[in-house]
C-alpha cells in the first residue's frame, strides 16, 4: 500500500500530545483528511474542548461518542462475570476499553466514509494489538496506520518539538512523569520511576483512590446486589450501570480500595510494571466471588476458575472479538443463572472484604428447610465415601511398596524369549511423609 | 472386622474433650489398649500436661512428637511453592497439618506394635478423609476406627455427660462457641454463629491476628528473602523455618494481616463457612507470587496457575500421599529454579502488599544490560506480530460475515445427490461490539 | 427409612435375570407393589414380550417408553458436540443412556404415584451412581432402592437359585460369560476373561461390528453432513437421528469400525477392563473433529479440548444433571455455530479415517477469495512475529546463562544488614539440547 | 545490522534446492563465508555426497553430525512420555527434529567461529520459528539470516533459474509436487494437491507406510516393553533407541500403520493441510497410553492429559528450549516412575491396537493378591459414596426447583430500604432430561 492511497482516516483522538501531533502528521505524510473519533468511556474530560481542539488542529470532522454504558454492560461486566483477572492481579481496565473505542472508531470511519483508521499507541505496548485486532475483526477492508511504528518521533520531547515547529497547540509539558490511562473502570500508571520494579511506587501516585493511611479510621459496610452475575444495586437501591460504578468508585476510592502495584507479562514479550486503580471493580469482583461461594456448586466453580484465567488472557491479548470469548460468554450466562443475591462488603484502609452474603438460590445448607441432619446426611455414609475416594491412591501406595526389582524383565509377557534386565523399582523414602514422592 | 479383633490402637490425641472421651470409649467398646499419639505442629499447648492427662485417662503409653519443622518444610512450604489456595481463598492450614499428624501417628502405632489407628474427627468434615487416606497410604494393614461415625454421642453435651458418668477429666464447658484448629500455619474457626453465612463474623473472633481497626496507624515494611521458592530470610537475616514463620506470624498478625471469612465446598458434599487466620502464610504467598512476576516467564507462570488450583484440591481433599502431588512437586522444584530474590511487603491494617521486588534472575528488562531498545526490540517487529497474532480471529470474523444461508446444502460435497435444506448462517449482530458473539 | 414405608416402587426393568428376580424380591422384602419401567434406547428387544414377562412376574403395571430419539438428541449428540471421550478412549455409550432411562423411570414413577425407584445395578460399578444421581436431581423425594447392595444374592448362580425356588421365569443360563449392555449408540462387554487385562479379548466378542479380518477388502467412503455440530445427513441424504445412527452403525460395523479394548478408571475407585463397540459414534466423532479442523479457530479448538475431557468425566461420573454440564452445552452451542459442512470418511478393516472435508464456513485459506498472498500475508511479518514470540524464552535463557552464584545474598535488597549465604545458581548443562532444562 | 557485518555463517544445509542456492546467495549478498551444517536425524541420505556438494557449491567447510540417538532420547522419547500430539492428531515429527538440528548447527557455528546462522525455511511456516527460537535460546549473540524472508526468489522456478544462471548443481526438477520432510520419527507431505482440504490425498503419497489395502491379510502382534515410560524392547529383545525405532518403523509401516491426513493450525496464523507418516511413533504412543491405563492412577492420568496438550503446543510452536518444557519433563519423569511393563499391539491394515498389557506395577485389581472382594471393597460403601458424591448437584437441582421469582428483591439484605424488582428465576424445562439445562 502506498501512503498516497489513503484518502481519509479516522483517528482515535484523545486530545493529548500524541494524537494532536498525529492529525498534522497524517495530513503531511499521507496527504489525507483526518476525522477525529473521540470516545467517552468515563475518562472525565471536557469533550467540547477536545472537539474544538481537533477541529483547530486540522481535522475535517470530529465525533464524540458516549459509550460509558456500553463499555460497562458489554465489556466490563462480562469480564466481571468471568472473574477475569490477568495473571491473578490486573483487573484489565485498559484492555477492556480498547474494543469499545475501536468499535466506535470504526463506526465513525463508516459514517465519514474513511478508508483508513489510525491510533496513537506505541510499538512496545499491548494497546496497538487490541486496537488493530478490533479493526481486523470489524473492518478488515480499512487500512491501519500506526504512526508510532512509522514516524521519526521517538520521545515526548521530539513530539513537542514537532508540534512547536508547526504551531500545533499541545497540552502539558515535554517532561511527563507517567503514562496514564483513565476510564470509568480504572486509572493506570506506567513509566517513570515505576520502571524499576525494585523501587516502591510513590504513595501519592493516585487518581481514584486515597492513600490507605489517609482513609477514614472507621470501616464502612456496603451491600452489593447482583442479578445473574450483574451488579444492579447498592445498599438496596437500584442503579443503572454508569451510576452504580461511579458511586462505587467514589465510596471504595475514599477508603483507598483497589490499587495494585505489579509486574505483568506483556503480549509483545517483555515484562512491564504498572500501578492500577480499580476501586469499583475490585469491590465487585470480590463481592461476586463471594456470592458464587454460595450459589455455584463445586464443579461449576472449579471449572469457572480455568475460564477466568483464559478469559483474562483473551482480553489482555486483544482477542475480544474472538469466537472463544463469545463461547465463554455463553458458558458464563448459563453458569450465572442463579448468581443473584446480596453481599455485604467491608471497606477499610485499602481493603474490601466480604463479611456476609445471602441469596434465594443459596446452596448453603442452612437455607434448605429439608436438609435435616438425619434425612439428608448420614455420617455413616462418610465411611463408604472415604474408602472409595481413597482407593486409587491407596492402591498406588501399596503397589509401589510391593513391586520389587526382580519382577521386571524385558519381555515379561513372552518369558524366555528375550534378554533380561532388571527394572528400577520406584524409589521409596524411609520417612512416611515423603513416601508417595520418591 | 469384629471389634474384639483390635488389640491396641494408636489414637491421635489432643487432650481435648473428644479424644479424652475416646480413650475410655475405645477401651470399653473395643476392649483394646490405647496409645496416645500427640503431635506438636505448633499449636502451643503444654504437652507435658497433655501427656499426663492421657496417662491419667487410661492410655498405656503416650508419645509427643515435635514435627513443627517437618510440617513446614515437607507440607506448608511445598504448598507455598505451589501457590496452593483452595477455591482461591483458603490457605489450607488445617489440610496441610493432617498428613503430618497421621504420619507421626502411624510411626507411633508401629513403635507400640498397634493393630489399629483412631482419630477424633466427625463424620461431616474433611479431616476424617485426610486422616484415613493417610492411613491407607502409609499403613493399609492397620484397622481404622472413627468413633464419631460409630458411637451414640451426637453432641458436645452428650460427650460431657459421657465423661461425667465415668469421671473422665475433660477441659472446657459443655457449651463451646466454635470449633477451633491451631498450628504454626494458621488458626481456624467454624461453627456457632458462623453457620449463618449471612451474618458477619464477630470482629473479635481472632487468635493470631489483631483487628485491623486496632492495628498500628503506621505501615511497616518487611523484606522476605526466597531461595528457589523457599522462604529463608526476614529483613536480611536468615532464619530456620520454624523461627521464620513464628516471627512472621507475630509481625503480620500485629497488623491484622491474614484473616479471611469464606464459604467453601467440603469434599463430602456440603458447603461450610469458616474464618481462617494465616498471617505468615498470607504474606509469604503474596510475596512469592510477586517474586515470580519477575522470575517466571509467561508460559511457566500461566501453567503454574492451573497446577496451583489442582494442588490445592489434592491437599484439601486428603490426597497428600498421591502420585499426582509427587509429580507436581517435581514440576515445581524445576519451575522455581530461579525463584530467588527479595520482596518488600507493606503490612498495614489487615493488608499485606508487595511494594518492591529484586532478583538476580529477574526477567524484567531493566536488569538486562544487553536489552537496549535498538538491539533487542524493534518497534517495527510489532506490526508483523500483530498481523499474524490476529490472523485467526480476523479470518473467523470475515468468514462469518461472508458465509450465507444459500451456500449450505445437505451433501454439498456430492451435489445433486441429496435432499436440500438451507443451513442457518451464524447470527450476526448489527452492533460491532457484539459482532463476534452472535 | 423402614422397608415397610415403601408402598409402590418403579423398577428400571430390562427383563433380564437380575430385574426379573427383583420384582419378586421387592415385593417380598418391602411388601410393596412394583411397576416395571422399560425404556427403549435402541437395545433391540421384543418389548411386548418384556411387558408380558413383567406382568407375569408380578408387576402391577408396565410402561414401555421409546426414548431412542431423545437419547440421541439430548444425550449422545450433545456429547458428540462436546467431543466427550472418557480417558481418551471410551465413547460413553452406557454412561449416556443412564440419565435417559432414569428420567423416563421417574416419569413412570410419577404416573403410577410411586414413592420409590429401584435399579438393577451392582454395588461395584458406575451405573448405580448414574441412576441414583439422576433420581436425586429429578425426584429427591423418592426413596431409592438398590437391591444389589442390600440382598443376600452375590452371584448369578444365587439369582438363578432364588428364581428357581420361586418359579420366576428367567432367561439364559446360570453361567454367563460377559456382562453386556446394548443401545443405539453402543454395545459393551465386561467380565469373564476380560478381567485379565493381560489376556487379549476374543476376536469374536462382537455385536455391532464384524472382525476387521472379515471385513470387505475394498474401502468404502461415506459423506457425513453436519449442521452446527449435529449430524444431519449421510451421503447427501437427510436422515432423522435414529435412522442416521442406525444406518451408520450398519455401514461402519460392516467394516469392523468402532471397537476398542481398554482399561478404565471407575468412579468407585478401581480399574475395570471393557470392550466397547460404537460404530456410528466412532465415525461421527472422527468426522466432527475433522470438520472442526477447518471451522474452528485455534483458540476455540484448543479450549474445547479441555471441555471435552471434563465433559466426559461428568458424563462418566453420573453428573449429567449438573449445572456444569448445562454450562458446557451453552459453550458448545456457541462454539459450534459454524460447524456446518461435509466430511468424507473412509471405512476400511476396522478404521474410519477422514479423507476430505468442506464447509461454507471454512477458515482454511483456499476458501477465502480475498486471501491473496500479497494482501493478507507478508512473509516479512514473520520476522517480527518470531522475535516477539521468542522474547520470553530467549530472556529466560539469557538470564540463566548470566546469573552467577555470587550475586545472591540473603537480604540483597538491604545490603549489609544480614547474614550472607550464596544462592545456588540454576544448574546448566553443557549440551545445548538440555540447556533449558537444568 | 548491515549485511557487510557478517563474516561467516553456519547454514543448516540439506543438499536440496533451497539450501544449495543459499550457499551462493549468502556469499553474494552478505559477502561472507559459508559453513554447511548437516545433521543426520535419520533422513537416510548419502551424507558424503551431501558434503561433497556443499564444498563444490562454495562452502568453506562442512560438518555432518549424527544426532539420531539424541534426537530420540532427548526429543522424541520425552514427547512420547508426554503423550504430546498436536491438536489431537499430529505426532510432531518435524517439530521435534528442529531443536536438535538447530542445536547442532550452533555447535558447528561455534567450532568454525561463525558470527551468524542461517536456515532454509520459508516465511509462512512453523519451522522458521522453531529454528530461530532455538538460536535465540542457545546463541543469542549470533545474527540470524532467513534468506526466504529476504531474497527476491519467490518460487521453485525462480530458484532453479537462479541456480542455472550461476551453474549451481541442484537436484530434482523445477516442478515439485510436494514439500517433504523426513527423519527417523516421520515423513511429512505438504503442498500440491493437499492444499485443497476437500480433495482426498493420493493413496500412494507414502514413504514409510504401505497402503492399508496392500498390507498383509493377517494381523501381526508385537510386544513393546517400556521402562519408566521409555521404550526399551520389542518382542522381548532389548534394542537401543535407533534400532528400536528403525525396526518398529519397518514392521508397523509394512502394515500401513501411522499415516494421518489433517488440517492443523500453524503458529503463524493460518491453517495448513498435511499428510504425516509416523509408524513407530504411532505404535509407541498407543502402547504407552495403554500401559498407563494400568500403571497410572486416575488423578495423575487426568492431569497428564492437560500436560500432553500443552506440551504438544510448546513443541509445535518452537518453545522447546523453554522453562515450561523443562518443568514438564520433571513432572513426567516422576509420573512415569512406574510406567514399566509390556503391551501387545496388533498391527493390521493401517491400525495399531493394544490387545493386552502387563506391568509389575499394575494398579488393576487382579494383580493385587490382597484385594479380595470382602476385605477391600464392601458394596455397601457405594451407597454412602453415591449420596455424598451426588450431594452438590442434588442440592443445586433442589434449589433451582424451589427458588421462586418472588423471593428476589434488590437489597434483600436490607428490607424496605430499596426499590423492588423481581429477579428472574432460572428457567426450568418441563422435561426431566433438560431440567438441569435451562
Amino acid at each position: 500500500m502506498k501512503k498516497t492511497d489513503v484518502k481519509r482516516v479516522a483517528l482515535a483522538y484523545s486530545g493529548g500530545l500524541d494524537t494532536s501531533v498525529m492529525v498534522t502528521w497524517l495530513k503531511e505524510n499521507y496527504g489525507c483528511e483526518v476525522v477525529a473519533a473521540v470516545v467517552d468511556v468515563g475518562q472525565k474530560e471536557d469533550f467540547e474542548e477536545i472537539r474544538a481542539k481537533a477541529m483547530a488542529t486540522g481535522a475535517i470532522g470530529c465525533r464524540v461518542v458516549d459509550l460509558r454504558e456500553r463499555f460497562l454492560t458489554e465489556c466490563a461486566f462480562p469480564a466481571l462475570k468471568a472473574g477475569a483477572v490477568y495473571e491473578g492481579r490486573y483487573l484489565l481496565g485498559t484492555s477492556l476499553a480498547r474494543p469499545v473505542i475501536a468499535a466506535a472508531q470504526v463506526e465513525v470511519a463508516r459514517e465519514f466514509d474513511c478508508d483508513a483508521v489510525a491510533h496513537g499507541c506505541t510499538g512496545k505496548g499491548n494497546d496497538q494489538v487490541r486496537f488493530e485486532l478490533a479493526y481486523q475483526a470489524l473492518a478488515p477492508d480499512l487500512t491501519v496506520i500506526a504512526p508510532w511504528r512509522e514516524w521519526e518521533i521517538t520521545s515526548r520531547e521530539d513530539a513537542f518539538a514537532y508540534a512547536a515547529e508547526r504551531n500545533i497547540p499541545v497540552p502539558g509539558s515535554p517532561r511527563k512523569l507517567y503514562s496514564i490511562d483513565r476510564n470509568l473502570w480504572h486509572t493506570s500508571f506506567e513509566g517513570g520511576i515505576l520502571e524499576d520494579p525494585g523501587a516502591a511506587a510513590p504513595d501519592d501516585l493516585r487518581d481514584l483512590t486515597i492513600a490507605p493511611t489517609q482513609a477514614p479510621d472507621a470501616p464502612e459496610n456496603i451491600v452489593i446486589t447482583f442479578r445473574q452475575g450483574m451488579p444492579v444495586g447498592l445498599d438496596g437501591v437500584r442503579f443503572d450501570p454508569v451510576d452504580l460504578v461511579s458511586r462505587l468508585n467514589e465510596r471504595a476510592g475514599a477508603h483507598g480500595v483497589g490499587r495494585v502495584d505489579l509486574v505483568e507479562n506483556r503480549l509483545v514479550g517483555m515484562k512491564s510494571r504498572g500501578v492500577y486503580e480499580t476501586p469499583a471493580g475490585t469491590v465487585l469482583l470480590a463481592a461476586l466471588a463471594d456470592l458464587e461461594s454460595i450459589t455455584l456448586d463445586r464443579d461449576t466453580a472449579g471449572f469457572k476458575r480455568s475460564v477466568s484465567d483464559r478469559y483474562a488472557e483473551l482480553v489482555y491479548q486483544g482477542l475480544w472479538f474472538s469466537p472463544l470469548r463469545a463461547a465463554f460468554d455463553a458458558f458464563l450466562d448459563q453458569a450465572h443463572e442463579t448468581s443473584t443475591g446480596d453481599v455485604t462488603m467491608r471497606l477499610f484502609k485499602g481493603q474490601a472484604m466480604a463479611v456476609a452474603r445471602t441469596s434465594p438460590f443459596s446452596l448453603y445448607r442452612e437455607d434448605l428447610a429439608t436438609f435435616e441432619e438425619d434425612s439428608v446426611y448420614d455420617q455413616a455414609d462418610a465411611g463408604g465415601f472415604i474408602r472409595l475416594w481413597g482407593l486409587p491412591s491407596s492402591l498406588a501406595a501399596r503397589v509401589r511398596a510391593r513391586a520389587s526389582v526382580d519382577a521386571v524383565t524385558i519381555g515379561g509377557a513372552t518369558p524366555g524369549s528375550g534378554s533380561q534386565a532388571p527394572a528400577a523399582a520406584p524409589k521409596r523414602a524411609g520417612r512416611p511423609l515423603a513416601s508417595a514422592r520418591r
